[in-house]
């Protein structure tokens, strides 16, 4: 059966050399999730599935709902939900009382909703303690190797642009964690929902790398783990690029080695 | 007076020689834009300041709040808001009713926010009119040759993946609008919002070419104005690929020429 001039679940791709094939698409799935805390829905988002309790933790700790010092209790499927799998539940450690407020205030899950422009940024940086780490910093040439090694963790469908990939890399250069994710947001939640959940934060002497652009909530996501260096192969936003100075943050932009920009508090990188 | 070791409004850019030079930032502004009719806010969005009624006219379209056949009597500028330049004001034409229920319902202004998975593509096809052009076609070479035109229609920055950009091209190739955007959504608000303000709607002999991903929402905006074959010269989402293939529209991705794939509808594609 074939619909639209190709079957079901195909697609036709032009060769480099102008012939043609069908393959099976192999399109990242997309589908909302749905974050609660207990009863409560805080946001919803569309992600690649996979590493759920990673996205929830890094999202919630992102808002300021939960703070780095919180433990997560437990993660659940509602029973009776008509997707299960696309809704988890967090529930906090006994005594623990969510900050349901702020999420209100700052429930803002992509730059495109609900940021009201820089009078926002101290609102924001409210929410976090500052960067600490004023010793911290990267070598030139670890800073130029990372691109690179983001690449090699990614799968092949990211490294076609496919999907968007965040890393967390220590002062040496090595990988702590990539994760993916067709959302740029996710994929910064789940790696530092991962070293949430693994009582790394903070993350002081680490640096995160995006894939895409470095936007103010990049920033925002950073700050929560504590991590005083961000990188991105694109570009930044003027709003990033504010938030970084403000918040005592090292931001690299359009970091394609040997060539990138550096928009705020370079001491961090040793550039000689 | 140097701040975080450059001067405030620089940075430094290391080129591909290795050597540092300082520069003005010259990062594109990014400033939120509230969307309101008459009294009601409708949305807020972050986005490049410029071409703002084109913006509101193709984001309250994408949106169902206008149908292409109404007509938008005026923009203003509220006269105590303390940002006047950051809200645009859309008054209808005499006798017409926004529809602000459906923007409630499907109030999504970024992939991340509030789509609730392949059950929303019915209900969100239903605000408009399937694409009605069969005949409409393009010949390969036309499609091959759309990239390089984007960006010869691009500023700058754009080009080195700064902003995003959204072109309008007809059948032989030539752009009838190229906007561009911080938020790749904006880019695509902006090129329908114009035609719609130029009365040109539908765009049914007319392609859609993004500089960045294919979501479910540039296929929606692109439906909306009726526009038949969406281009993406980087990855659809599976979400996107399942709409297209609902409602009728050409879905071509990773459009790199010589390659690219074909996700829906094949046959508008001359492929021989």
């Amino acid at each position: 059966m074939k619909e639209n001039g190709i079957g079901s679940g195909q697609i036709i791709r032009r060769k480099q050399d102008g012939s043609l094939e069908y393959h099976r698409d192999e399109l990242t799935i997309e589908e909302p999730l749905e974050i609660r805390i207990g009863e409560t829905t805080v946001a919803t988002t569309m992600r690649t599935p996979g590493h759920d309790e990673e996205l929830a933790a890094g999202f919630l700790l992102s808002e300021a709902n939960v703070r780095a010092d919180d433990k997560i209790d437990k993660f659940s499927r509602p029973k009776t939900a008509r997707n299960r799998e696309n809704v988890i539940v967090v529930d906090l450690a006994c005594g623990k009382t969510p900050r349901l407020k702020t999420a209100q205030r700052f429930g803002t899950i992509s730059s495109s909703c609900g940021l009201c422009g820089k009078e926002s940024i101290d609102a924001i940086r409210q929410n976090f303690p500052l960067v600490k780490s004023k010793s911290f910093r990267i070598e030139l040439a670890t800073l130029l190797s990372l691109p690179a090694k983001l690449r090699g963790n990614q799968s092949d469908f990211a490294r076609t642009g496919g999907i968007h990939a965040a890393g967390i890399f220590d002062a040496k250069g090595e990988a702590l964690i990539v994760r993916e994710d067709i959302g740029r947001h996710n994929a910064v939640d789940k790696a530092i929902g991962r070293a949430f959940l693994d009582g790394k934060l903070p993350l002081d002497r680490h640096l995160l790398l995006v894939s895409g652009r470095a936007s103010i909530e990049i920033m925002q996501k950073a700050l929560a783990a504590g991590i005083p260096i961000v990188a991105s192969v694109s570009a930044p936003s003027s709003l990033a690029m504010e938030f970084a100075r403000e918040s005592n943050q090292t931001l690299v932009g359009f970091l394609r080695p040997p060539s990138f920009n550096l928009y705020a508090h370079v001491e961090r990188v040793v550039l000689d």
